[in-house]
């Protein structure tokens, strides 16, 4: 008989759940709000009820186990959220907490973590020992692979590649530190980057502007995209930053961890794929020769899925059941 | 009877070779210049007299085996030397004429990972597994060991932490990349800095180039370390320029890697021990809290003996000689 897992991706905003079969297949899914502002409890019956349904709607199917991937710190023994900054929540146990309603076991991974499984077993890193995942969305996350495993680090919270410091004196971060890599290069620092530059120089930003339907906090990551396409000039100048940054980013990691594959997904890249070969170029050209020569850059393959599907093949793993 | 391995680190000036045990305790030890100039065929050789005589000098001893640290990009397989810059070796097959000319088994690393080898076994990083090594001497090398292992990547090359990028706009490295961690901090940079601040004020460098017996050439690491000894104003300055350079780089390993221990030895980290604490304070203040709660700083214990203590470990771990 066929075995199934459910991989779930919890979002600040939404949250995503799916039935997944060993091979990576997605059987069936659903998305729905997240509703964060709702508390703990509601979100976790949310979900609970949100699984039991979509096993219902296919054919009563019994699930073998549930794994979560959520955007925060997990405690690796226990699957306890010790924090989780966008749902607002401070060591809740959730693994516990959810199968104790579900009655199957249920396990809890960061989502970027389960995001890089997807990708490494399925996706754009198939077959591959040596990888890292880098993920450009609002913020930049990260996911390893360094000689066949994917790295922990001493309190799970390796790969935080979003936050090495690639400019030093540059602009603060939310977590504190100044120059981040996603405070230069994420989502949320580009719009920042575009807001800026339209105030500067309100001529030249007016397209932009007139894009943004004339409130400046709506230009954003998206807008940027939307000004290339016009050819826009200031948007240029803002893409040129942006690709220096993310070339800066990725000859840190290519030259820390050396993997063979280095995968770029996320909203950001999806947006933008012109990015990937500027990238390319500019690693190839600025990282160290000998981390290069074997090196592939690639667009991840899973897109939006990458998380259930990697939640999914987490599930499976932590039940001892191989997947391919 | 007891078991003993001969640890040698092959540098651009100097080797050292040591008769160590399974505990990490070196019974003796030489050094001598590398005469790097006289090529190849006369390094192997003079490397080959030296362990013969030690060994002679020792009651004869018969070592196990041997290992060799090199500055260099090594072939994990084969100990092809691929690439050693200080040296100008390409492609030369240490591991195999090294091991015919003295008829016991030879293995071949890199320097720095031999060196992270001893401090994790013996030294700083004892009982831990998750810790990155960060030796600042002229150039900056790193050593990571994450969930008790030590990184290799696809190349073998994991560990380039000299060469992530922490000030995209600074300075350009040897290696032709901008503002890697090296380029700011490793001790090549600080003399490039202290030369540039002598020439660019010449009063307030007077002091300096005194110290340099009046010759700008002369001025280095070693100068900054005297100045700042004098509460020279300008060493003040490229003191307080290099602390937030190793912080930076130090926030970007921490948040990238998850270490419980980080451990900083070499020359530049010997001679300035003030260094450590300062970076230990902005550790602390802009790493990740997820990644900062379990983790402690701590300066390298083996000292110039980490490499040859490494390397004999490394040699034991090739013969599958449990080391401890």
């Amino acid at each position: 008989m066929k075995q199934f897992a459910i991989g779930v991706d919890l979002g600040g905003t939404k949250i995503e759940i799916a039935i997944v079969d060993k091979n990576g297949r997605i059987q069936d899914k659903r998305r729905f709000p997240t509703n964060s502002h709702s508390g703990y409890n509601m979100v976790l019956d949310s979900i609970a009820k949100a699984i039991e349904e979509i096993c219902l709607q296919n054919n009563k199917l019994k699930p073998l186990a549930v794994a979560i991937g959520v955007a925060g710190q997990i405690e690796k023994e226990t699957g306890i959220v010790k924090y989780a900054p966008n749902l607002e929540w401070h060591d809740v146990n959730l693994q516990k907490d959810l199968s104790e309603k579900l009655g199957i076991p249920v396990s809890v991974c960061n989502d970027v973590k389960a995001a890089t499984i997807g990708e490494w077993l399925y996706g754009a890193g198939k077959d591959c020992d040596n990888l890292v995942c880098v993920f450009v969305g609002t913020g930049i996350g990260g996911g390893i692979v360094c000689d066949g495993k994917m790295l922990e680090g001493s309190n799970n919270t390796a790969g935080e590649i979003g936050h090495i410091t690639i400019d030093l004196h540059g602009p603060v971060c939310h977590c504190g530190n100044s120059g981040c890599f996603e405070a230069l290069a994420g989502g949320w620092a580009i719009g920042r980057d575009l807001q800026k530059a339209v105030l500067k120089n309100k001529s030249a930003g007016e397209l932009l502007l007139t894009i943004a339907k004339g409130n400046i906090k709506n230009i954003t990551a998206k807008t940027l995209s939307e000004g290339l396409k016009r050819n826009n000039e200031l948007s240029k100048k803002i893409f040129s930053e942006l690709s220096l940054a993310l070339i800066a980013g990725a000859v840190s990691v290519v030259n820390a961890f050396g993997p063979a594959r280095l995968i770029f997904g996320g909203g950001i890249m999806e947006g933008m794929p012109q990015l990937l070969p500027i990238i390319e170029v500019g690693v190839k050209k600025y990282a160290l020769k000998s981390a290069t020569s074997l090196l592939e850059i690639s667009p991840a393959k899973l897109h939006n899925d990458s998380g259930v599907i990697g939640a999914a093949a987490f599930a499976f793993q932590q039940n001892k059941i191989n997947v391919t």
